[in-house]
């Protein structure tokens, strides 16, 4: 009765993730299916307290898979979702390959649900910065409208993959020790240019577009204005990478068509959304940190503040865990919502 | 011919900076007198080669002194500063305890350099994350005029002085090995809830105010509109303690009340203006980050875009090192520029 289920990218830090996700979900799961590449086929992973060997993922691998969680780049994803998808699966993508096709969903639970109902076998998720933003700006978009938003992200580095992680950690230990080293993982690891990341930030997340913000500041905006279903919504993206191993940040002021009532009217409204965690006492020092979030499938907003001047105008502090939220739970949340429509089991 | 030049607080970050900025200072300085609270009296620092021992400051040890840098926190300030003007010296005061007050010019030479005509004795100067944003957008306002400015900061550990500079690589240091620590520094030493700030960030800087701003925040925006002259700039600022040591980042959103005819214009404009360095070339991944600015005294911006769908807003990445130009050589910069005018010398 249960679904066999394939995570492919087991062994990232995403697929990891949507593993440990998949583990607490609610969905009845038969098997557990780890792919990778042909260079990490053979591996581990741990499911439910037993070891489940990786297998490479190839179109044949999808045969009698109901469910594929895709998190392995966008050309695994280009050469393999549509394979899985004709197999039978049905796939839910981590990738920015689908996001802007207009048959393919792209789907935050807690905003467009609705959206699952038309899907073609294909879903894709959203970025992990656009995620936690939509998820806090939802609530008030339904009561107020949202003209605008501008937005600066501090960003994690496993948001970059486990090597970035890992050159965080590897940086910061010679920072301290004062060893020099060549910087290698970012901001993008196919790129020329590589900064350091330990005591250091840098202003690019993804390639540069020719308008000269970045693909990941594209994302925000173009994911938004699908996700909405408004691409009238003006978004305005900086996005920065920060030496944080776990957790994205974000600064947002959003303007909205009516002015909310009173700030307590907004709170409310927050603290009534699914999926929404308001931690905002400016008295008691309390406010989300990455660090405070890290593990939990909410989206915390706190430094919740109307403009000094202008009534329409808000400014709100967004914290989320980027692999969970941002990436696994909401890959793993899609699929239950698959599940509870009757939009999961096979045609 | 010289000057006798005291540097009250000469122990401390912006201190040493301070005297670093002196030693390659064109005023003529005949004796440089450190001074310090009761506790670090005594020790010495260096001043062009030489050890020279630090004073307690007390009202008297202003005593035939010409020009005194202060930078020991507010209470120092509000303690000594007019003592020190009552006896002849010009003050250059680095806290906010005077930045607001209309006798009081506040002052970043290459905004507002004509202010010090005025002055009283007592000169401010701004905060760091202050000094770093007028002094890129000053070219720019004079050429389109500013309506609004909405700031991100992602601002280091040596704003909230030594102790806290020392936390961060303290507690990266544990981090690494995985021990667990109690946070005791920041966001605001004084106050009763810490967090940590290796591999992390805290949307607090300084104390809250009643309207949910920290008072950083408003210092942004009150000591912006008063470099400027003009109180109907719109101000909105989200101040952020980011993991590093020097070197204060700013995502800034600029709406101008005339559209920039072109980028091409902004960016000849911002390259123009002294104290500003363009770094600037998507294609080659340059644009400043906090590790490549440190020790230099001119702010650098990079990232400058146009908004995606309004013609007279602007994106823009504005980097400085906030020991310097932030504190130590906007405060010499405003002596030389004394020096300069002849308005250094005593009645």
């Amino acid at each position: 009765m249960g679904y066999r289920v394939a995570v492919v990218g087991a062994t990232g830090a995403v697929g990891q993730e949507m593993i440990r996700q998949l583990e607490r979900s609610v969905l009845p799961i038969d098997e557990l299916i780890p792919m990778a590449s042909a260079r990490s086929a053979g591996k581990t992973v741990e499911f439910r307290g037993q070891a489940v060997v990786v297998r490479e993922a190839t179109p044949e691998a999808f045969a009698g898979v109901d469910l594929a969680l895709f998190s392995a780049g966008g050309s695994t994803s280009r050469a393999l979702a549509r394979e899985a998808v004709r197999r039978g699966a049905i796939v839910v993508d981590n990738s920015s390959a689908f996001r802007m096709e207009p048959d393919v969903p792209l789907v935050v639970p807690e905003v467009n649900a609705e959206a699952l109902a038309e899907h073609k076998g294909l879903i894709a998720n959203p970025n992990c910065s656009t995620i936690q933003m939509v998820v806090a700006l939802h609530p008030l978009r339904v009561r107020y409208g949202i003209k605008r938003v501008i937005v600066s992200t501090y960003q994690a580095v496993s948001g970059a993959g486990a090597r970035a992680t890992a050159a965080l950690r590897e940086e910061s230990g010679k920072w301290l020790a004062g060893e020099g080293y060549v910087p290698e993982a970012l901001p993008v690891a196919s790129l020329p240019v590589k900064y350091p990341i330990a005591d250091n930030v840098i202003p690019q997340i993804d390639r540069f577009e020719p308008n000269g913000f970045t693909f990941e500041e594209m994302k925000m905006v173009r994911e938004t204005q699908k996700i909405f279903g408004d691409p009238s919504i003006e978004v305005a993206a900086t996005c920065v990478r920060v030496p944080v191993t776990v957790g994205h940040s974000e600064a947002v002021t959003v303007e909205f068509e009516r002015p909310p009532a009173s700030l307590e009217e907004v709170v409310d409204a927050l603290r009534a959304a699914k999926g929404v965690v308001v931690w905002d006492d400016p008295t008691a020092q309390r406010y989300p940190t990455p660090m405070l979030v890290r593990g939990e499938r909410d989206v915390y907003v706190g430094r919740i503040r109307r403009d000094l001047v202008r009534e329409n105008v808000l400014h709100l502090w967004i914290v989320a865990d980027n692999l969970v939220k941002g990436a696994a739970w909401n890959a793993v949340e899609i699929a239950e919502t698959l599940e509870a429509r009757g939009l999961l089991g096979r045609a």
